[in-house]
């Protein structure tokens, strides 16, 4: 029976996982998924999202593939993984991609969201997905230090350590900052993402806006690419990955 | 020392509670409160709500009050309280009342909100005060209901089993049903709440809307007065108090 290309739209609360990458030590993305697709086909399934997320990072449109013979409808097999997955981790759609459709490969770009509030008094009702602060932050300085994050640049200084990758030059073709409130939002695309590099974006534009260094001093710390020349890594929680995008 | 009267504002995150009103059997709001309470002032100090929320219910607009010498500023009161209180509870403010004021006999009406998203798979991102339904819900169905609550009535057949008042007679000054996308949002404000009263208009909404029965029953179940002619009661994750009018 000829393999199908199945294409999986993901949405997950990070909150109770070791992040998405299966591993031996706690609760992930992949493996939840794995487990279950292991019962439908009786055998071992391997899943390959578009990308690691953290530990706690969340996602709305996280994008994984696998290749198997047909054994469900999509609309059976979405309802199978709905059904025996925690609450946590939902399954949007399924769909069939051509054979050399991959996940992570054939990505055009990533949208990360990053979401704090800066409040005197952290809200019960503020979002999970949403990170706190009771510093107060000043917008214009954070759309300022913001712009000097597009382009292509080595993110050496934005990445996170224990990480071995081939270049660590990225594209980057968004970086916004915007508040309604108390609520501040980071949206940056890039062609591809290195380690903790969205969190650490995040952390040296919080410092930015509570006045701790200037919006020039973004381009010095790329340029030196030294990351203790950086700001502390922002928490996890307010991280989500919005969508990745395919040709 | 004379005695000042404490107002607080406060917000909370029904779900690891047993309701507002102390018990024996699980923490509520009004216990973890008093137990700082008690801790500052060195005695028991007996808080009043301007009602009671049920088990699991929300509130973003409690008020409450106590009697007691000052001991600290307002803003200090605040800080301590918010210190060690579990995060699911967040006092707002702290205010002076005059002496007469009593936060559940000075209120003029109460303000509850009710959010069901109508969806085929619940999504993580759903806020937890939102209940959930895979039931496809008709608005304009729903808003004839409503209607009908609308006015003073005997709401005998929209309250729960247990209760003791003096009289069912209430006075709902409005009762909405709208919705955006998948969330329907239901918003009603009277002059007092029986048990269970906006859990039991809810449930009787979402009937009329998945058309289990037609708006025009609602006046029949009304006039009635009897219980079992009511529908199910929805869930207490979807209310929130939204807010308390005083005079």
């Amino acid at each position: 029976m000829p393999e199908k290309n199945h294409k999986l739209k993901i949405q997950y609360d990070g909150r109770p996982f070791k992040g998405w990458q299966l591993q031996e030590n706690g609760p992930t993305i992949q493996g939840e998924i794995e487990t279950i697709l292991e019962r439908i086909w009786g055998r071992r399934i391997v899943v390959h999202g578009s990308g690691r997320t953290d530990a706690g990072v969340h996602a709305k449109g996280q994008v994984a593939h696998f290749m198997a013979e047909k054994r469900l409808s999509r609309i059976e097999l979405m309802r199978a993984l709905n059904a025996q997955l925690p609450a946590e981790i939902r399954v949007n759609s399924v769909s069939y991609a051509p054979a050399d459709f991959h996940a992570q490969y054939s990505a055009v770009d990533k949208t990360y969201q990053y979401l704090l509030e800066s409040s005197n008094v952290r809200s019960p009702f503020t979002p999970f997905y949403v990170a706190w602060t009771s510093y107060s932050l000043e917008l214009e300085r954070m759309v300022e230090a913001a712009s000097a994050f597009i382009g292509e640049h080595d993110f050496s200084a934005m990445m996170g350590s224990g990480s071995s990758v081939k270049t660590t030059v990225r594209k980057v073709t968004r970086c916004d900052v915007s508040n309604r409130g108390k609520l501040f939002r980071i949206i940056v695309t890039a062609n591809g993402f290195l380690k903790h590099m969205v969190r650490n974006i995040a952390g040296l534009l919080i410092e930015v806006g509570r006045g701790k260094r200037e919006p020039s001093s973004v381009a010095r710390v790329l340029e030196s690419g030294d990351r203790r020349t950086a700001g502390a890594t922002a928490p996890a929680e307010g991280l989500t990955l919005l969508r990745v995008r395919y040709q």
